[in-house]
């Protein structure tokens, strides 16, 4: 389990007694059907009945602020998303081996948005089966087997794709096709150079993979670094390394799970904020806004020598309802402005977080891009010791202050701040008039 | 891609002059978008606009009897099962670390279908996914790396679960911890013990993946073989085969994504009709009748030592709009007794069918359970020559005589006969009398 997961407090069994009768009564069912898989938020789980917008309802009557949910990306339950998809399900809903005409409408607005040379869009239904697919894309390009990617990556739970995701094996070795890079932490690493360090990290661990017999098939990165902490800063550091990734033959596959659609506020896609061009673009949750579905954009002769060695066919992906939610997504982002929302809400945010982090030593760092946020915990302001105690009570704290949110990075100490992206000043207010008040609840 | 596939006649776009203007633009558009991932049923591919039952209507004002599409198994655009749908997409749609009660009401009532000792569920998105996880459990539980498959094989599209798909690689040589076992094909290989014959075929692939070194894992098996040919009969021939598995210690996974769902009309579940437990059971297509959802029931000891060694997340696995569809489906086939139409018309059809073969020597075989139908085309009668052009022709055929169908097995000369389950005696009136006037129209 990633730990991201682990750091927002497992609920404890033996704690049941601390919830009401329903819930218990809830938790019972729970632990008789799904076993030992259940994994829920909170040392009380928080029992929803319904979302709007950028708040969701539980059944105790408390509303609560959601600062962390990014499949709901254009609100919860966004009344045009789930109208599109309720007409769509009514007339046809089937798979791609017929023609209909909505999931090219759908395709030609989303790579209008994407660089030239990614020509083609494969539809999947979950960022996991995107990722998975462009594992596949590139061993099958370059010959090579062996990936790249970030100390605490995650970026899915196929067989293929936990195999890239240290997060999900926290102190297990990593599988012998798959290295690891430092993520690109400027606050933990100073350096003069981040891109160039970076990259030479990089450099050196596709170096390992050839001498190993691996080869190199490709670097896999989320370009906000979700789950390694959130690192955007500064725009253009992924510049370097993805030429280095190039020189070796191997292929650049952006994961726009977490980055993508609209969220970092500068651009539709992350990495556009690095001014690079990737060779697949991979995409998952907030695609449909809760319908699931996923996509690969990829070069035109990639995909034409793996569709001559192997093809693919997804039964669920691009059916005309994943279409329509699609669209309707888009139309979202576009009519309602929310990515100039997330860029002009985020850096109000983050400029209220970083005056706060002046008055609170606690707060070793506050970074991101547009409505992708990381604020880091630390004990000791000096040696930047990370305090994920902290990060947990934080957690807790500001639930019980009517807002969600959780922590991400290797020690779990940094507050992963993600909210739906039409967030409001007004939401980012009560969020950071929150989290002062709960820091000034805690002992100095 | 699969041979299933392949023998559907993929369209081929040097024909494009064949077929109208506006189906012309919309192939221009595909090609554009999907570029050569575009696979497509038809000589002249068919452009759907609306779908209801078993009924699907073409842009060109041609409706046509769906004899192929197992997704929308109680039927197309069910309106129960997109009123749940939206009903509760527009309430509530978030995954499964928070607690909500429809998804425990769902998986109470799908647990209750299975025997006692798949004691969990587990909710993935796709069949894929599900057998993904399947591999992973299985892996985990034995310590061995090694899987058997039947020999036309196909579960799913993820890297793993390819691997396991001999489907998916014809005239390639399969990973060397897979081993293929002939389909139980009593039709080609005549036996007198069908169940003694697959059971040995089974234990000697077990012996030469533990003699590999790879161990062995588990054996994956679709009860009704689809891909492979289809091969229902008789009742009971798994039991050997699944004894073999456990005196090796492995896992039986029963891939229910074809045959579960009451399809076979012997039982909801294809491995019922063999009376044989498995360790694993894994479903996807007919779970949400278009919803894109899957699942994994497993045993609890199998779970948790999963979960102690490495745990699953799945971010839309299990939301209350999956819940919703899927409780939509149970009650549909349940209230509207579709199982029982399943076994009831099934054996009508198939009667109907074997009064054909009687007649057209072309028919070589008609078997199957249910509303899964083999029906295998034959050159010459008395040596049983797969004719796989004239399944071919049948298709295209049938397409100009209003219905749907397409073929499997390793010739691709089965038609494979799989409508949505509200199929009535009329529809297979209507299918078989338009089958007969088919090979009525084919040169003696």
């Amino acid at each position: 389990m990633t730990l991201e997961i682990l750091a927002m407090n497992r609920f404890d069994p033996a704690r049941a007694a601390a919830v009401d009768a329903e819930t218990k009564a809830l938790l019972d069912r729970r632990a008789r059907t799904f076993g030992p898989a259940s994994v829920l938020f909170y040392e009380r789980p928080v029992h929803m009945v319904s979302a709007e917008g950028v708040f969701m309802q539980a059944a105790d009557g408390t509303r609560y602020l959601d600062v962390y949910n990014n499949v709901p990306s254009v609100g919860h339950c966004h009344p045009k998303v789930v109208e599109a998809m309720a007409r769509q399900a009514a007339v046809l809903n089937i798979h791609t081996r017929y023609l209909y005409d909505n999931v090219h409408t759908y395709a030609e607005r989303l790579l209008a948005k994407l660089p030239e040379s990614l020509a083609h869009l494969m539809l999947t239904c979950t960022g996991t089966e995107s990722n998975d697919l462009a594992l596949r894309l590139a061993t099958n390009w370059t010959g090579g087997e062996g990936f790249v990617v970030t100390e605490t990556a995650y970026h899915g739970n196929s067989a293929a794709v936990t195999a890239i995701s240290p997060s999900s094996m926290p102190g297990r070795t990593l599988p012998a096709h798959v290295r690891a890079i430092p993520a690109p932490d400027a606050y933990r690493r100073p350096t003069n150079d981040l891109s160039a360090d970076f990259a030479a990290d990089l450099d050196r661990a596709i170096h390992e993979l050839k001498t190993s017999g691996a080869g190199f098939a490709g670097f896999v990165a989320d370009s906000i670094f979700s789950s390694d902490g959130i690192y955007a800063d500064p725009p253009g550091f992924m510049q370097d390394a993805i030429e280095v990734v190039h020189r070796h033959g191997g292929l650049f596959i952006a994961d726009e799970v977490q980055p993508g659609f609209g969220r970092t506020g500068d651009g539709f896609w992350g990495f556009e904020r690095h001014g690079v061009v990737p060779d697949i673009v991979t995409m998952g949750k907030p695609m449909g806004n809760g319908y699931p579905m996923g996509g690969v954009a990829v070069r035109a002769d990639v995909l034409q020598s793996f569709c001559d060695a192997v093809g693919y066919f997804n039964t669920f992906g691009g059916s005309p309802v994943a279409a329509a939610a699609g669209l309707a997504v888009l139309d979202a982002i576009e009519d309602e402005g929310l990515m100039e929302n997330a860029k002009e809400v985020g850096t109000y945010l983050m400029g209220r977080l970083r005056d706060l982090a002046r008055l609170r030593p606690s707060i070793g760092d506050v970074r991101g891009a547009g409505l992708f946020v990381g604020l880091e915990f630390v004990s000791e302001p000096e040696a930047r010791t990370p305090d994920a105690a902290l990060a947990r009570r934080a957690i807790n704290g500001l639930r019980d202050r009517g807002i969600l949110i959780g922590a991400a990075g290797p020690f779990g100490n940094t507050l992963k701040i993600r909210p739906p992206l039409p967030f409001s000043r007004e939401n980012a207010d009560f969020f950071v008039d929150a989290l002062d008040d709960f820091l000034a609840s805690e002992p100095a």
